[in-house]
């Protein structure tokens, strides 16, 4: 009872939390997934998510106002993306530290307007008030067919796992921002604008639902090796990795000083690919869909019976940890 | 450009941040009312709200973790009461100083959920995050029809003005907490639990809904005098008020500290009531709505031609000051 937070972790506060929440009866996305909803009528779904940014966690140095406000409405589409629902609207309840200067509002508002409008949403509302950290909590919503949701629970044994992108470049950018090491100008931009510039993949997510092929899904904004694990909690199922996606600039990086890529790529966070298992006999379908907005499915291994979530190349069979971005402990 | 968030305040914060956002097409509530919304379908909206609370400056001395986060829930359940619209879930996210402790969490997890129960809302989802300030940014969702939706524009002169209960208590409730104030024990309690243990009107709210006879409404939470105010500049009136609901709690408190009972009442703060306008010739209707689930609609006034608020008691007419809790200001 008297551990700090600190001690007990995000994780430990969550399982707190939820100990003392009554779940609404017929919840139809149970606590625990990307977001929740309610039931609009018989066959809908309003989806609903919130996710906040705090300055002192989630702002690397280098990253303007402007920019931590986009990544705090891309975090919230991020999820809505994960679940194949298009986000409608979204609300930003501001804290800011009263030395903030009306021009860093303005960048603020001008973030918080681009992040909304680049994945077809809006800012409808919001809240401001006076924090000591710059805090930005975005509210998102979006309807969608109840049949059409995708949790996190439906994973089967023999469905093919795969991710919307390459893993590994977020770890390398935070490494260049947050410890100062240095990499050739030709991978820097890339490396760097990943974090400052996230991207959600919700044409994808969009796309992915449209064909009925995904089983589970999940953004990996914690990172690939936490979002693995918590899509096998949640669906009963383990994983073999045959295929570790890291971004080739990533690999160049971790060349460079000496790195394991295989940590890039599986330890970051602040991605936002969407990790996915896929109905092997709606394979060509899935991967079709994505090619036609420009996308890519990345199949990277297959959901097995026991649950396991091991890295299988090279001959050699090692476990994937359970292991990820957690607030109060990281 | 150069002026800070405190010069300018947070109305100014608010201007600014309009000046960037794009508004949705077809909006069907205008920035600047208590909620927002989206269409659902043809006939109806799903509303939806944001308000954060910050502990540095709303949790006074004497709050409990529980109570605010129980405070953080009501805020927006309040705002959905003035638009009439039943909060059917709510989601939480949370920013924790890390000195927190596990009974800490537990603490404000057991306010969020009794926040939400009172109401008849469930907690749905959140999000954990690490912050120097604690902050509880809550969102509220609900449905109603459109055509029963309760903006702040539709106020007509001649329309009665009325509020659901008294004003005061939280302002004189503020200065025992704040600032050591002496009251004797048949009244502090009463004043102390009004800023500890706010109510929002939601029953109150639901059942004017009902009626149709509301022309406008908004609930009271940066006091009387700002809210007459914001429906005065919505709604292109102005107010004459007659009878100032003065809570005999706070007269008294007034008297025994030599404080003027009418500041109290008008430029007070985090009091929930809900301010509104009825039309004329269905105000027995909306009173006796009121009457049937335990509550009273008093009659302060009336909605006048000229855009002027002011206080017309004991023959003598003052103009009540546009002014009220201002973050970044106050």
């Amino acid at each position: 009872m008297k551990r700090t937070v600190r001690e007990i972790g995000e994780r430990g506060v969550i399982e707190t939390i939820l100990r003392f929440l009554e779940p609404m009866p017929g919840m139809p996305v149970p606590f625990g997934d990307d977001v929740s909803a309610v039931e609009v009528d018989g066959g809908r779904l309003a989806v609903v998510k919130t996710d906040m940014l705090v300055g002192r966690t989630d702002v690397p140095p280098g990253m303007s106002l402007k920019e931590a406000a986009r990544k705090a409405v891309v975090m919230n589409v991020s999820d809505m993306a994960a679940k194949g629902v298009k986000p409608i609207a979204v609300l930003a309840a501001l804290g800011l530290p009263n030395s903030l200067t009306e021009r860093d509002v303005e960048e603020l508002a001008s973030g918080l307007n681009m992040g909304a409008r680049e994945y077809g949403a809006y800012i409808i509302g919001g809240d401001t008030n006076e924090a000591s950290d710059l805090v930005i909590s975005c509210s998102a919503i979006g309807f969608c067919e109840k049949g059409r949701f995708i949790g996190r629970r439906g994973a089967r044994p023999g469905d093919i796992l795969a991710v919307t992108g390459f893993f590994g470049k977020t770890s390398c950018g935070l490494k260049i921002l947050l410890e100062g090491l240095g990499a050739p100008r030709e991978i820097r931009d890339t490396l760097v604008q990943s974090v400052l510039v996230p991207e959600a993949r919700l044409k994808e997510g969009l796309a992915l639902a449209s064909t009925g092929a995904v089983t589970a899904s999940i953004d990996s904004s914690d990172g690939l090796a936490w979002s693995l694990h918590e899509l096998s909690r949640a669906s009963g199922v383990g994983f073999s990795v045959e295929n570790l996606p890291v971004a080739p600039e990533a690999e160049r990086f971790a060349e460079l000083h000496g790195l394991d890529p295989y940590e890039l790529c599986l330890y970051g966070g602040e991605e936002y690919e969407l990790v996915v298992t896929v109905r092997p006999d709606l394979w060509y379908e899935a991967e079709r869909a994505l090619r036609s907005v420009g996308g890519r499915l990345i199949r990277i291994g297959v959901a097995t019976r026991t649950e396991e979530v091991t890295l299988n190349v090279g001959g050699r069979a090692r476990t994937i940890e359970s292991k990820g971005w957690e607030h109060f402990r990281t």
